[in-house]
């Protein structure tokens, strides 16, 4: 069984959407992409909280086999992050505030435990931090990294450099527009293959993800839901579902590509029911398996015949 | 062999988008849902134009199967449509005129031969001429209908009467918003399959489209494209590969939906690659089964195995 190592945050997250509103619930990159990709794989987190942040909910994460050993608590308050989802375009969530309290100063230093973890994902930080964890890792077989607009146009020096030595990178479309300069996806994917990452995922929100590698585009969609309540941690928990998935894996090929995006579909589809993280703490891994083979039903048809024409 | 009907216009339109701007050009949607079925079944076209429609074109329609008996000749100019299309958002058309001629008194009358067609396409034109042209066909297997915010906002009581009488509907995400007044897909599709239409298909441009029958929810992605020169027509070419292929099925059951669908959506990702029809009037039967196999590999992936969780 292979370790996942995960640095990001770990937030308290205050969101409203057209289903509510949530004061303080549980929240960060880091937070969802370890309850997610615990399905899957041991998950290694690096994070920071305040002493604020409930002993009962880094149980629950134990819990689930993540090793908390690189999680620092220090004084302060925990990250706090706030921000409204309108419900013409729940793709986009308008930030309202953001307090980095114990995030300020975070340096991240990982136990020597960690230094051999061979799947790794640098969530949504700064990317100087991002390069400074990097570092601290022997030889991974497969980097990944998230990002977004704020460190695309104001660290981009540093991101550019993170990218060098990343080999799945995660993106939405805008980031990827804005980072490339391109006006098609495709130009945009090429862009950045020739700048370090061969594996590009591409996420669309409600319209699903793509994944580009070597001549394969694979397209999985977005799980149909009657009600979306919370879009928040969507990203970093469909890639919780997919890294999880690819930690254990003999080799990163297609084939497993295929099945590590639509993992990711599942488990986001499963985060947006409710708020926080709520749905994935009381989800199942049979109810995971079911909606793995919807998805098969949602995309398959027939082509093992021609089509009719004339 | 089955006959396809469709109604619809037949147009001159000039375009701009970020690759050019083509003045004149042969458009209108019974024109590209013809083009495009024409491909799997003889289409019987219901039209009007005026003097200066070119001659060349309708042998082109002819020599492909088309039917031009329905086509009726007038006095005056046809139908032209002038619109733009920004780099930002190539999904969305933005219409700088509209010029009627020929169209505005156009009163449709089906020959005696168009009256016993089995697939029947009302394209988008005023649900009041749609109705008339649903009048005279006698027993109809399949009834699919397009329409437009225009007529959603502007004919509303005409549209929801010829609605009753549709079993296919095609819209797009905002016209199903605006039509139904529901706040999700699911709902929005919920809401109209109590008033007429039992299978419905959202079109949701470069992110492909969507199709819903009984309990079946059948997601197709729009086909990866280095460049979309000029998005004009791809709902109806899109209407005209599926429709194309339902006319001749022996049953409208969920395998058939499904490879209708990618057929709509193999026949738009090739329109969109030129200006106009020029992309359908050069494509080839072997290029279409080629691309029917990439949207394959395109949504494929193993599911015949469980997810390996924890």
């Amino acid at each position: 069984m292979s370790h996942l190592l995960v640095i990001g945050s770990v937030a308290f997250d205050t969101v409203e959407t057209p289903y509510g509103k949530r004061e303080f619930v549980l929240g960060g990159s880091a937070n969802f992409f370890s309850m997610s990709s615990s399905f899957f794989a041991p998950v290694r987190m690096v994070a920071v909280v305040g002493e604020d942040f409930p002993q009962e909910h880094l149980e629950r994460l134990a819990q689930r086999g993540v090793d908390l050993e690189g999680l620092q608590r220090t004084t302060g308050k925990t990250f706090h992050w706030t921000g409204v989802y309108y419900g013409e375009d729940m793709n986009q969530a308008h930030t309202l505030d953001t307090q980095l309290n114990v995030f300020e100063h975070f340096t991240p230093q990982l136990p020597e435990s960690y230094r051999e973890t061979k799947t790794v994902l640098l969530a949504n930080i700064d990317p100087e931090l991002q390069l400074k964890v990097l570092e601290q890792i022997k030889s991974p077989r497969l980097v990944a990294c998230d990002t977004m607009n704020f460190w695309i146009s104001g660290k981009r020096m540093a991101l550019m450099k993170v990218l060098e030595h990343v080999d799945l990178f995660l993106l939405n479309e805008k980031e990827l527009k804005d980072l490339s300069g391109q006006r098609s996806l495709l130009s945009g994917v090429h862009w950045l293959r020739e700048r370090g990452p061969q594996i590009i995922v591409v996420k669309r929100g409600e319209y699903g993800a793509m994944l580009f590698y070597r001549d394969m585009i694979f397209s999985a969609p977005a799980f149909p839901l009657e009600d979306v309540r919370d879009p928040t941690g969507a990203g970093d928990t469909f890639a919780g579902g997919l890294l999880g998935y690819l930690a254990d894996v003999e080799e990163i090929n297609e084939l497993h590509l295929r099945r590590a995006m639509i993992a990711g579909s599942v488990m986001a589809s499963f985060v947006v029911e409710q708020f926080s993280c709520d749905r994935l703490i009381s989800l199942t891994p049979d109810e995971i398996q079911q909606r793995f083979l919807a998805f098969q039903k949602l995309v398959h048809f027939d082509a093992s015949h021609e089509l009719p024409l004339r």
